[in-house]
């Protein structure tokens, strides 16, 4: 399987992880489109929102505003979305995961290219993820 | 209470109503992003995502993969987002609820703006609706 979310889910590729339970694992996004934009990703390999089940759909959001109000915690964003891409050109990962987007003032977010925004150091990820983690115990 | 979604659920507004079940409506936007742009409210009345526990949130997703897909059918569009606009300035309307939004080919739709269409007349509503529940059934 070359699925990228795949080889994340197995640990074959390292990332930036805040939080898992038996059917997602949470992560930063590789490419910050903000401070603290996560994915929320699958375990089990479905291409796109359009194949997966109801249970499972159930399954992965429910975790959302734990992990939301986490992130509002570490970093108090004006505001969040919550976005799925589903299908080319919007989706860019086929294996079913969406993006918690904390929103600041003037942040540059767009819809169809939220990975817009510059580099972020390691050390920047890992107090990302640590500020995070510590919220989400809290 | 005067929340526009309250006055929805309970019927006193009339709306474009294409799925209901204990949990959730689903309604057609009143301001059309694009053409079958639809609306998941909760029934119960919660400000946004920071308040709904993990149970409503798993309540709510659930319903989401069978109305993309009969918004798919129902419209072939290039794609599909699914988007929770938290706090202002992305919430306009303080009572949870998601987008589901089909996307065409250079629509024009922005994450911070997406009510940026031109006007939706009665009979486009109607339409747009019955093509929705139609696949819904199917």
């Amino acid at each position: 399987m070359n699925c990228v979310f795949c080889q994340i889910v197995s640990g074959e590729i390292p990332t930036y992880k805040i939080y898992e339970d038996e059917n997602v694992i949470a992560i930063l996004d590789i490419s910050q489109a903000t401070k603290g934009h996560t994915l929320i990703i699958a375990k089990e390999h479905y291409k796109n929102l359009y194949d997966i089940d109801d249970e499972l759909a159930g399954n992965i959001f429910r975790v959302v505003p734990k992990i939301a109000n986490a992130i509002k915690r570490a970093f108090n964003p004006i505001g969040l979305n919550v976005l799925v891409n589903t299908e080319k050109p919007l989706q860019t990962v086929f294996h079913f995961h969406m993006h918690l987007i904390p929103r600041y003032y003037l942040d540059g977010v767009d819809i169809d290219f939220i990975n817009n925004q510059g580099n972020t150091s390691k050390e920047q990820y890992e107090e990302i993820k640590n500020e995070i983690i510590k919220q989400l115990n809290e």
